[in-house]
């Protein structure tokens, strides 16, 4: 199949890429950098050194002898949108290409502005090109597990039966999403599965828990690594853990850590995005699948880490900081997930066997931690005004339409 | 108490400020003046002429012997929404400076994008500048009952109690909007609920039905009417039906007309916002009210304009062209609508006298109705490409920045 992966230099997409490439498909990127900057403006970087974007398609060349082709843009513009898809007409469209931190959405006005205009904008985008141009095409659209929230209820995926006053539906569940990111996704769902409903369009919508680990089987080369963020900002608490544990400074776990999630290897949830590419929604139909492998509490994750990391000799300490966010620290937690194991998943990694491969690999990059060890810190307040240091929070949110790619610092250079 | 009102130019703010200002609150409005520039897009104007802001301000001053004080201004300017807040720090935000036209939202993708990006921009700009500024202020933002669609269940007020699979929960209610305006209302209402969670703002989301006449006790005169539209995009239906029975064109309810909608009269629908303003919501409290009195069917709202239609001398003939949108044209509708009575509200309108009374004004303007007899009919298709005439389909959505706010054309003229 010819699948257009948008987001194609991010931290999934990337990864993406080479699973589909590996296992026949043809691929064609997209992206705009625009993840290089946003990190670079919190002044932090990936662990892992990226490679210019030309440099990572050689790579692919030269590793997988496979032709991964690229476009460079913005899904803000409807005009460039309209004739990339007219131009490919692919069979399978996977979104990617979305601001994708909670902590960047909380920053102030303007990174919330910027999260929900440009996440709903290049989904609208996509979602007419697609009408107009190749209008078979599947959309396999990155939502997140985070948009139901935390309900005292068992999570169904998508939808569920209602009885209310003596009267049966069959209704979307309700969301109850915790940033404004988290909405954003909540948003783009609404628009989905509308466009399914009145266009006829075939969507899948993955509610995707949190991916952990750098390296999936086609990795097997270091030009190949996908990125490792580790800051406040753009890593997730099991990222900042690990590179705290490296780093000597205590894992913090936020509040009572009793807050829990879904979680995937990254090599499970490609296995599971190609597995909803190869098996497509049929015209009309709004699919949703929620898309992890098992629950873990924060403080799980912590343990974890702390028991990892002695195996490589580090002496970890945990330590428990106020909850920066709004969330129950206690709550039920049950999503199901039966949709993707009918399609044929199956789970292939576990938490603690990736968290020793990421101590292995960012033991290597140990230098590129050490480099960026005020990052890991939180400082984004979900609560309070003007907790942020002034000068972040004066800085406009870094725009998709700058120019310069290569802008995350010795991005090439050696480890250290 | 202090109200700002936003949206105070518009078809619903315009009657608002009057009515507050009359029960002797102090009114400060603000527009940007767009939907006069957006329903000349399409071709049209307002049945009814409307003055310019500084000859409306006059009658008021003349009339009611009361000052509205007003700010021209765009809720897309965030430091401009931060200081008008910070100098006037009202008690109360009636929020209702949205694009609001359903089929508006549909014509193209530019129009969807402006559509769900201003509503959004603009709730976001106005939470943080409240939070920042004027954190006790109560925000009353204007939402739809379309965000619920049409669930073969009843329609609480915002909330649910839900029991799934042996597990109880009090929920938001599923929505199902049916248009890129309804869906952005739906968003609103995520990012309202969400910042009364995180900051304890006092909210109250008001699901408005639709609202039929032009006059409320206040407009005594002539100069103080408030917008009447008939054309397909700005206009309700019922709107339509009797600027088609005036104009001798048949009445065209789509398809087969049992789509059921919640309406409530002009006047009843100020004294429901003023009671919500006048018994705010509690800080952290997000508050959803049901605003509706009773639901009619497309065919009801036919069938009464024809029987008034009679009373005046016309000839009216009802028609059945298919129905452009996507929607259900049979269905169980019945939402609940409790928690206004219980703040005193009683409904002291009915529908067939405002009917009569809206033929009274409009055969007066019967000439301005003739001028724009072509814009009645709908075209935009919610389900079809290009339907729209090719001229109108590759403008580009009106910006709240143009500055030209006198341009509805013989706005002031005499009737006809």
């Amino acid at each position: 199949m010819k699948v257009l992966v948008t987001g194609v230099d991010g931290y999934s997409g990337w990864p993406l890429a080479l699973h589909l490439l590996s296992r026949g498909h043809e691929v064609v990127g997209l992206d705009n950098f625009v993840t290089r900057r946003r990190v670079q403006e919190v002044g932090s970087w990936s662990a892992t050194p990226i490679p210019s974007f030309p440099n990572r398609q050689k790579a692919v060349r030269e590793v997988l002898g496979k032709e991964l082709r690229f476009y460079r843009g913005d899904l803000g513009d409807y005009e460039f949108v309209h004739t990339l898809l007219a131009r490919e007409t692919p069979d399978a469209v996977v979104h990617l290409a979305e601001q994708r931190s909670a902590p960047y959405s909380m920053i102030d006005v303007h990174h919330a502005v910027a999260t929900q205009v440009e996440n709903l904008t290049g989904t609208l985008h996509l979602l007419y090109a697609i009408r107009d141009t190749c209008p078979k095409a599947h959309l396999v659209k990155m939502g997140t597990m985070g948009e139901y929230g935390t309900p005292n209820t068992d999570i169904p995926e998508g939808f569920f039966d209602v009885e209310f006053r003596g009267r049966k539906d069959t209704l979307p569940f309700p969301r109850q999403a915790g940033s404004w990111y988290h909405w954003s996704k909540v948003f783009d769902s609404g628009d989905v599965m509308f466009a399914s409903k009145i266009w006829g369009l075939a969507a899948t919508d993955v509610m995707q828990g949190v991916i952990y680990g750098i390296r999936t089987p086609e990795i097997t080369d270091r030009r190949l690594l996908t990125r490792f963020d580790f800051d406040e900002t753009w890593g997730t608490a099991l990222n900042r853990f690990i590179a705290q544990a490296v780093l000597g400074l205590p894992i913090t776990p936020y509040g009572k850590g009793e807050q829990r999630r879904g979680f995937i290897a990254l090599e499970d949830s490609m296995q599971s995005l190609r597995l909803a590419v190869e098996n497509p929604a049929g015209p009309g139909e709004y699919r949703v699948l929620n898309q992890f492998d098992a629950a873990y509490s924060v403080n799980e994750l912590a343990e974890i880490t702390a028991r990892v990391a002695k195996e490589f000799g580090l002496s970890p300490v945990i330590e428990h900081p106020p909850d920066p966010r709004v969330e129950a620290e206690q709550h039920y937690y049950n999503p199901l997930h039966e949709r993707l194991p009918a399609l044929g998943y199956h789970r292939t990694r576990q938490l603690e066997d990736v968290v020793r491969e990421i101590f292995h690999d960012l033991i290597h990059y140990r230098r590129r931690l050490e480099a960026k060890r005020h990052v890991v810190l939180p400082t984004t307040q979900w609560r309070s005004v003007d907790s942020r240091p002034a000068l972040l929070a004066r800085a406009p949110p870094s725009t998709p339409s700058s120019t310069d790619d290569r802008s995350e610092p010795a991005s090439e250079g050696p480890p250290a």
